[in-house]
């Protein structure tokens, strides 16, 4: 059981800067990554949609004989979490839980910003699972539909992308938030800019470097991890594939990806 | 046969606006109208994976006793349309003929710019048939990736998109083009601010009321119109509903839509 894979899904590539964190975490473990690129994206999809696909992606993985799930997608954890893990006997991990606990990890976080995609947003997810951890916080949230195109067209530093945060952040930035939770796998892409934008009194916090925390933590716990004395393999296999789902994927990972296979779900 | 319905097929809603040059252009005609909303985009996606995907859609609208099919979308005419006319047995028509054709329309055209999704421009479909009819042409493509997610946020006016529509445009505005051919059904929305940013002297040619056109024409040919003694229905099916294709559906058909119903494939 130790030594069987990690199963990692996401709508797309957005999920692989969860992969990145969670290979400099946990080096040894083996890693299944799945990105159902022929459906991409789930953000501005419906629940039941979402629930469906999400069930299908981690049916998948089960199939690989994954050891746990890690849902590397907010809006399929928004949508699907609880679902998953009632219908399944392998811990499933979403990247919600995580981030929450990383903006709580600030004693002092009290007025919070979170961008999502439109999905993520509607669910509330996150509102309400800080909402049940600290009373008196002030919560903004910001559905930022254009951002994931625009990662997408490594548009990173272009003068619309600016100009596009400004007008989703400035509402919250006028309300004194002093935390900004990246709800959006896609999202850790951005930091640089908005650093610049937001300036330092603002604590960034991305779901995908507390997702990998969060991760071991569990596998410690549950006595899961991979013994130490190997190098993990990462295999990545898509949905559908093109030349811009392999160009993204190299920057999500920071690196050049294994040979990705298209798979059917 | 002459009272079957239409069947028409989009990837999303964007289709909708050639519902509407229909409707307006054959009011008799009865429509069935189907919006892959659940796998929406096409326009990023691979060759096969379109193919596809097109071929699940009009076997669905074959299940509807439809008397034609017409792909209303870009994407899916330059990578399936060849595909679907071979498979099937009734007229399948789509955009891009008719696109070319209101192009040529115009004996003085020589100079033409063409922005469609990724997946079109790589098909180079448009440029192949131009080039096909006239000689001497020069032809520039550009895909505008970031187009079709502006306009599902309706932002048809926002300085970002006139910013992103001009780093797009101004390469072939200085190329002098005397016609800019929007090869996507989603772009009509965007004239308004287009003949603002490109001035009179360059055509607009968008594929939308061209394909009503080129249909009208092509049931004439074949005896196929309906009688024009009653009033067209349309029925209105997508493979994901959500409050926010609803929004864009009556914003493509510029009225109501009637009541949306959700369909498997």
């Amino acid at each position: 059981m130790k030594d069987g894979a990690l199963g990692i899904f996401d709508s797309g590539v957005g999920g692989l800067t969860v992969v990145r964190a969670v290979q400099e975490l946990l080096p040894s473990e083996n890693i299944v990554y799945l990105g159902d690129t022929a459906r991409v994206p789930y953000g501005s999809k419906s629940p039941e949609t979402i629930r469906r696909f999400a069930d299908e992606d981690a049916r998948h993985l089960l199939g690989r004989d994954v050891k746990a799930i890690v849902v590397a997608c907010n809006t399929a954890t928004a949508h699907a979490l609880p679902f998953l893990q009632k219908q399944y006997h392998i811990p499933v991990i979403g990247v919600i839980e995580a981030g929450v606990e990383a903006v709580l990890a600030d004693r002092t976080a009290m007025r919070i910003g979170i961008i999502a995609t439109r999905g993520t947003i509607a669910s509330h997810a996150y509102q309400h699972a800080l909402a049940l951890r600290r009373t008196g916080m002030m919560i903004v949230e910001q559905s930022t539909p254009l951002l994931v195109p625009l990662i997408e067209e490594n548009w990173l530093d272009h003068p619309a992308t600016t100009m596009i945060l400004q007008s989703y952040l400035q509402p919250m930035l006028d309300k004194g938030i002093d935390t900004l939770l990246l709800a959006c796998t896609h999202y850790p892409l951005l930091v640089p800019l908005l650093k610049k934008m937001i300036g330092a009194d603002v604590r960034i916090v991305d779901s995908a470097s507390t997702c990998a925390l969060h991760l071991r933590n569990e596998l410690e716990r549950l006595d899961m991890l991979a013994s130490q004395d190997r190098q993990g393999i990462l295999r990545i296999g898509l949905t559908d594939l093109s030349d811009q789902f392999e160009i993204l994927a190299r920057q999500f990972l920071h690196k050049s990806p294994p040979r990705i296979e298209r798979v059917e779900l």
